[in-house]
């Protein structure tokens, strides 16, 4: 990863890092070395899939703790008593353990702190006679970002390193008195601006379902230690497409919740204090297994948000009804879904075209609840919002984030070399054009969901929009292209999620052979290509990563983005076999 | 009002203005100008108060069209065809005509597209047998600020005379989809950033209750279109104050939503675009003769807001409930209050803090529903708001202000020749540390509405704050002062409302007779002492104006703080002058 010499100020303070995080693996939960992938991973091997390793070393009682519950079943459990608050810390921290030493996905192992909380919490049970609050005992993980007391924030920067965080970010301070556990902090990119989550202190976070491809960022960590099922929340943050991207990259939901939902307060800065608020705003939202564990914990994060968050605003939750009492748009209530191909930018690799097409036609032909399927037009403000938001992302010049590297001399990481500039601040002046391009931006998404009649009154007419999330599947490490797809909807404030669909089989391999020319729309569109083109890439790295589909709603709705994804997911799990087959 | 030769370009495109705007007015709605109070207004021949002149000129059915219905009980008319939109149309507009006569409060009357509006209207009904929208038929007014295709956004600067708009402001297409009828726009300040209404196209803008002191700005207009009842609703727009003072001025009700909530597009732009993303944003509010009209009109607005606005948030909102039914965060459901009363940087002058105590004392006596009311002690972050408000909101320069009124050699008007000035832009390192230092104000402020347990846990222990709009009453014309205690929380972004109390009597002059000493606590509180200096400032200024108070809510809770407003309105109004007699 680096050409700079050993001696170079960051290298010991890395190793210094890895020794603490190893040592706060208790020796019994270390996995044998025979166990361990193979490194670097190879294509020859096939997909290196270690997701159920950690069975081999676990407990009957903990693999059945890790898996066998939801947030809801697992919660009940803890209050009715049928498992401890210390039981469950136990087995997550454990499963945790291994996840670390399969995939490299913690920065900070939290067990010992977990443990105890977990003893507070069974002994507040058993005094008090009831829970500590709604999440009594949840095993949960917070990104590095995130400052904990006592924990380094390091982002995995050496600058960061060794300042122990002085008091927690406010939506831990807001899990903790819902009566979360935290297990561990996990793995993000240097600069957090990648979508490959490596760095110089705590290396690469490796993609649990196939090691040979990303495990996506920035959030990666989070997502491979809730695919790992070493938590059952993952608390993450996005901008670009930092919750969503590692969703997809692991076959998890993730949930990008609209601007002031969520308190985002108290994490590690990486440009001047201030700064998002000139420009754009990241947010913070959970990556977790299922889309009712989202709706669970968005049900009781979100009603809470404004008494710890100065960023939020308040806003109602309320769990989803079943599936069949949520109306839609349509002139029966049916729930009136746009489908959003290509951005403009890049044309859609084959095996994306191919999970739109049965997703629409799943939809179209579900018995269990009505849709109405729209193909939309690609609007010229998706088109454009990414070169705005990559505008707007870059407004202060990197000058602290090139600080930090520097003043320790570390290398920049491989994605990032030829991504990350440093440059003066913008005027001020020119940010508030770009606030104004992106104000008509969003006023042309407008337009999208309702129709005005002859007499100027407006009519809803659109419920949610299902696009991907990339033009490509999950690519091989570094091979991450263009987040337009992802990074606009930060740029528009829409809520959106990460929802998985299937696996890519061998015949998805057989699509687009050979890769038909076309014109190539832009410098993002010839790098995303080489992916599916077999003189570049090998097409069998895709075989079993998951292809997902991203749901969107409209600014503000996010309890109604959880309630068509919950909608969504529960005809698409029961169609997509049958769908895939026909077409 | 200027020095500059009467061939300055400015004066002949003023002339024109006011030309036109007089040709709108009929011959037959001219009133005789011995009716017509004297100018200027001198304090000898004490309060000169017009507000009921309108009624010697109107029919007995017009006196009651615009005098004894509610915006509900006027809409029940109309559907129900008791009155017809035609009737409701001419009797506003009629009214409206004499107001202007009267007090110099329009800029654009409408009087002939309200007519014809209000004629389609009626047919519609007719024809369809249905209303055409759930305001079918209400009389409103809109600030000059909003645009209106085809007519004229000047906002009272020559330079932007004689170009009229191409297209509605949303919130305008929305209220016209609602059924609503625009009856005319108001007068403003040059700038938008004073507190007097007058600029050097329309002049100035005159307080009905009394013409000695300021109608308030900037949505002066509006207030006194309202108080004049030439209008049932009027919009208006807030950053500094400028919905709640006039509001305050006019003894009206006037209600600035939090950020996100009304469509805010559409209107004269007093800076670069997309400058307000980047610093402080305004917002658009009503003003009303009482909470249940501003009640009916956001329930109606609020939830449609995000189908025309790009810049709004859903948000449910339902009428309030019987006061009866509200509660609150005391432990029996009492609602918690919070009275503030200096901010640190003014004193309050007597009046102001009589006015607070009848206020506490009137809630904590009310035995019609139980209220717990508290002393708050002022925030430091209450006190330094005033401060980095000031500094967002000037970020940049004031640069298209300057061109706009220097093109046509305009003269600054009284109150701003020693306030405005313009400079280069800030940078945005520099936006971004005053946008830092707003989020520490905020982090503070959200410590006042809930405590932390022991074991870190929250609970909600203020349900409202109530403090003065000003340190001082309705000042004479040019003597309004600090902003601070309105501007603030457009910083923090809360919604707040002023609230009329009672008017100011005899006894009141004899507060502080002499003005004690004390300590001057910045150059705002030496101005503002001077308002009640008896060497100064005669205090028979202050008979009959309206004392009021601002009630205040979390950020986002509008809904909430409309119903506060009517459960604290509701047991101000009876019980005021029992307390008053008392203390």
């Amino acid at each position: 990863m680096t050409s700079n010499p050993d001696s170079a100020p960051w290298v010991p303070i890395a190793a210094q890092k890895q020794r603490d995080r190893a040592s706060r693996i208790p020796q019994k939960w270390q996995i044998p070395s025979s166990t361990l992938p193979k490194d670097p991973p190879t294509i020859s091997d096939g997909p290196q899939n270690v997701l159920n390793v950690p069975r081999q070393f676990l407990t009957h009682s903990e693999i059945e703790i890790t898996e066998a519950y939801t947030v809801e079943s697992l919660l009940a459990a803890i209050s009715s008593k049928r498992l401890s608050s210390v039981d469950v810390a136990e087995a997550f921290s454990h499963r945790a353990a291994i996840a670390q030493q399969l995939t490299n996905c913690l920065t900070e192992p939290l067990f010992e702190s977990a443990l105890s909380r977990a003893k507070f919490l069974d002994g507040y049970l058993e005094k008090n006679g009831t829970t500590f609050g709604p999440f009594h005992g949840l095993p949960i993980s917070v990104k590095d970002t995130f400052n904990i007391k006592g924990v380094d924030t390091s982002i995995g920067l050496a600058y960061l390193c060794n300042k122990p965080a002085t008091s927690n970010a406010p939506l831990v301070d807001l899990l903790l008195s819902l009566g979360c556990v935290i297990i561990a902090k996990t793995n993000i990119p240097q600069t957090l601006a990648s979508l490959d989550s490596v760095n110089n202190i705590f290396g690469r976070t490796m993609n649990p379902i196939n090691r040979l491809c990303t495990a996506g960022g920035s959030s990666g960590g989070e997502a491979v230690l809730v695919a790992m099922k070493g938590s059952l929340v993952g608390i993450a943050t996005d901008i670009g497409g930092s919750i969503r991207v590692p969703a997809m990259c692991n076959g998890l939901y993730g949930f990008k919740p609209s601007n002031n939902r969520i308190p985002y307060g108290g994490q590690a800065l990486t440009n001047a204090e201030g700064t998002s608020r000139t420009s754009v705003q990241a947010v913070a939202g959970p990556i977790a297994r299922s889309v009712r564990d989202i709706d669970v914990f968005m049900s009781e994060v979100i009603p809470r948000a404004t008494a710890w968050g100065e960023d939020c605003m308040p806003c109602p939750w309320s769990l989803s009804p079943p599936s069949t009492q949520i109306k839609g748009s349509g002139p029966n209530g049916e729930l009136v879904i746009g489908i959003l191909r290509s951005d403009g930018n890049c044309t859609l690799l084959p095996p994306i075209t191919r999970i739109l097409n049965e997703v629409s036609v799943s939809l179209s032909e579900s018995s269990s609840r009505q849709f109405i399927v729209n193909e939309l037009l690609t609007p010229y403000a998706w088109t454009k919002s990414q070169s705005v938001m990559s505008k707007l992302m870059g407004v202060e010049g990197g000058q602290l984030m090139s600080k930090m590297i520097t003043d320790f001399k570390e290398p920049i990481v491989p994605w990032m070399q030829t991504r990350f500039r440093t440059g003066k601040a913008q005027t001020l002046e020119r940010v508030a054009e770009l606030q104004a391009q992106r104000s008509a931006l969003e006023r042309e998404m407008l337009s999208l969901w309702s129709k005005v009649d002859e007499f100027g009154r407006q009519q809803q007419v659109l419920d949610a929009i299902i696009c991907p999330l990339a033009p490509h599947p999950v690519p091989p490490i570094e091979g991450y292209n263009a987040v337009g797809m992802t990074s606009s909807f930060v740029l528009f404030d829409y809520p959106t999620a990460t929802v998985p669909v299937r696996n890519v089989v061998e015949d998805d391999l057989e699509l687009g052979r050979p890769l038909a020319a076309g014109n190539v729309l832009s410098s993002w569109d010839e790098k995303c290509r080489e992916l599916w083109n077999e003189h570049v890439t090998d097409r069998r790295v895709y075989l079993g990563t998951p292809l997902s589909v991203q749901v969107v709603t409209q600014r503000g709705r996010d309890e109604w983005l959880c309630r068509v994804m919950g909608v969504v997911d529960e005809v698409l799990k029961s169609q997509i076999e049958r769908v895939k087959a026909k077409l």
